[in-house]
């Protein structure tokens, strides 16, 4: 496919969403858990009975995770200011990608996950509300919330909520990238503690990706950021004080002070992951021919990748990674979140580390490794049920080890209650699909 | 049966309730609205596709109705400073009431609602929340927040909110109280624009009702209130500043200026509404004598109504009312907010106003007329499936005629808007509780 085919290609969601969202008017609701046997069930459900879990909750405040649904609440917070590649459209406009994330999270997941559209755009403001909704929710995932404020949100939020909090864009992607890097170092045979890695754009993906990396096993000094303006090196005078992180980085980075825009970044590292501009161009071919050999390209720009995968190729790239569904090896978030947060859940974690977030990646990469891997599938794919509860129980089991979990359940008990809610959920929305309560679209 | 069958007996829901929220972990939970054919939809209902309706909404704010559910959204909000009859037991332990407040509002009004319990006792940080949560909703219901300051709340954010805010302790018994009475006095031939009215308890709810009173047509010097301390009258000079609505109605009720306690309040009275404490002697047998002849008593205190209805019934009362489901003529409140928020939400209404809610009570007590009228039945009750939908486009249309609704629908279109949602949630529980997706409860 060339450029127009595969740009026609991408637009067919678009015009599938724009006649679907419309006929279903929403894509989660509400619905019982519990039985209605008769209208006498309401008087358990509702006053009088109900006063007697309320009254157990008030004794003890941990009640609540046994009396009603906290412990599967997720709340997916957003105020629209970072909307996909769309910008700052607003808590209103965001609200599809959150009902969307929210379907995603139960589907894969079982996670009952709810969006919360927040009408601000003052970073303290957002604190101040996620902290005020936790009594209802066992989790919260930040989504679409721009580049600085989004660090200074999940940092503090970690440190200040009693639960946990997470960042997709940050943590999510970091995730997931890191686990396709697992696998590409492998089939190449090199290691993370000895690969040079460019990174190319500065955004809240990347600066969580390099996180995640060193946290791994990856050398600060051998990385090299590129931001929109080039190479971040000492010498940088033009990054503001707000940007803490991205100077943080370009004080650890980089030991060899190399300066120059994504051409000099690229020069002779194994491993270059590109999360900026779509291209196709953005990244040049020849940059790709001038890195070490058997290079490693994640190109994951959306719609259309830093550089062709074929072009990469071409140019002597011996793994090749987008961020889209219709090339090999898609780095996806939905292989993350909703089985981490499955685990993290089902022990109720206090907070999600780093080293948790490692585990869920390394018992990714695990999975595509136990199916063999091979230059175009280091991934495994949203079909691979099982993937699922192995990376919930990969992240619960790693929580309990690190203390942070308030049930130190066994790993057999964890499985088996990954597999349960999963498949619960995916039997849930079967029966709704069977029985016509979701109707099927009308034909094309 | 005596004082202690039905204490006995009122504790069984609360004994089941202890063993069946445990059981279900949860009341409500998310489900899908949208069809997942295969993996390749995902592709619609999230990146990429997503990104379409997102612009669609950026462009027009109003296409969010059309593009998501945030139409039949609803948030269940309190802090948990009055739970029930529990008191201030915080927001975790109100979070049982809420997600049963979720569950009726699904099966009774096809509504969606979310628990969202918020951890502040400061009324305006709440009011802040709300507001700024907006986006997600269609519609605000609080529960559950202490007296005075719900007033405060509710008066601020139905000025400055855009979607409607509803506190179902005041304007929802108020509603079902005002239906009852309607049919009440129709049955003792008397007219509430001439009837003496004593009102037993000076709460959010009893306040809410003196006002659709007012509205519905009673006289303000006809009322006479008793709070902890006695009647309200011009005399009373231990009511705080802060009490604002307290102090109005003593400057507006009691033409007579009658002082004393609960007795001197109902004497004489053609109505009593009792919405104080629990009894069943806090209104004695010779106060009901002494009311005027064919007196309405609504005895609505929990667990125990303020007088036996036997004992009202002995003392003369023509009909009595309580709070109870086990009595005749339970002021149930489930016979309210799901089909006045169905009605609010198809039709796009920016507020809930009181002569919409004298519309949904009287609505409400024409279908119990309609089946006839008898001393014992003056209400419709929750099994009358095909009130619901009626009271729905009561509301509606009202809201329609009072220029409030953003759609200006027919009745016919609203009455089978009603039907066909309320419906399909019940469908959608059945099929559910068919399928084993919802378990049924263990035998005893």
């Amino acid at each position: 496919m060339n450029k127009d085919e595969l740009l026609a290609k991408a637009q067919k969601p678009a015009r599938d969403a724009m006649k679907l969202h419309p006929f279903y008017q929403g894509k989660i609701e509400v619905a019982l858990k519990a039985a209605v046997r008769d209208y006498g069930d309401f008087a358990i459900w509702y006053t009088p009975g109900v006063a007697a879990p309320c009254k157990a909750i008030h004794n003890d405040v941990q009640e609540v995770y046994r009396h009603t649904n906290k412990a599967n609440f997720v709340a997916v917070v957003s105020d629209g200011t970072r909307v996909l590649g769309l910008g700052d459209i607003g808590p209103e406009a965001s609200l599809p990608v959150m009902e969307g994330k929210a379907l995603l999270f139960k589907y894969l997941g079982g996670v009952d996950a709810f969006p919360i559209c927040v009408d601000t755009k003052d970073p303290d403001e957002l604190i101040n509300v996620v902290k005020l909704l936790q009594p209802s929710f066992g989790g919260i995932n930040l989504e679409d919330i721009a580049n600085p404020k989004c660090f200074y949100i999940l940092d503090r939020l970690r440190a200040e909520c009693h639960i946990p909090v997470w960042h997709d864009d940050q943590q999510g992607t970091a995730c997931v990238t890191v686990a396709g890097l697992i696998n590409a170092l492998k089939i190449v045979g090199k290691k993370l503690s000895e690969v040079k890695i460019a990174m190319i754009g500065a955004g809240a993906a990347n600066v969580a990706t390099i996180r995640l990396l060193l946290a791994a096993g990856a050398v600060a000094g051998n990385i090299i950021m590129c931001d929109s303006k080039g190479i971040l090196h000492r010498g940088r005078d033009d990054i503001p004080e707000t940007y803490r992180e991205k100077r943080g980085i370009m004080q650890q980075t980089n030991a060899e002070q190399r300066a120059g825009g994504i051409a000099e970044a690229m020069e002779d590292t194994d491993v270059v992951i590109a999360l900026s501009r779509p291209g196709p161009d953005t990244i040049k071919k020849e940059w790709v021919s001038a890195m070490a050999e058997d290079a490693i390209v994640f190109a994951c720009a959306n719609p259309i990748p830093e550089i062709w995968p074929w072009e990469a190729k071409e140019a002597g790239a011996a793994v090749v990674s987008t961020g889209r569904s219709d090339f090999p090896n898609q780095v996806n978030n939905s292989m993350g979140f909703p089985a981490i947060f499955r685990g993290v859940l089902d022990v109720q974690a206090r907070t999600i580390t780093d080293t948790m977030c490692i585990a869920a990646a390394e018992e990714l990469a695990a999975c595509a490794a136990e199916r063999g891997l091979y230059p175009d599938k280091i991934l495994p794919t949203m079909d691979e049920w099982e993937v699922f509860p192995r990376v919930a129980t990969a992240t619960a089991l790693q929580a309990v080890k690190e203390k942070v979990a308030r049930l130190e359940l066994s790993r057999e008990v964890i499985y088996r209650l990954a597999v349960e809610k999963i498949g619960r959920a995916q039997q849930q929305t079967r029966v709704l699909m069977d029985s016509g309560t979701i109707s099927m679209p009308p034909e094309e």
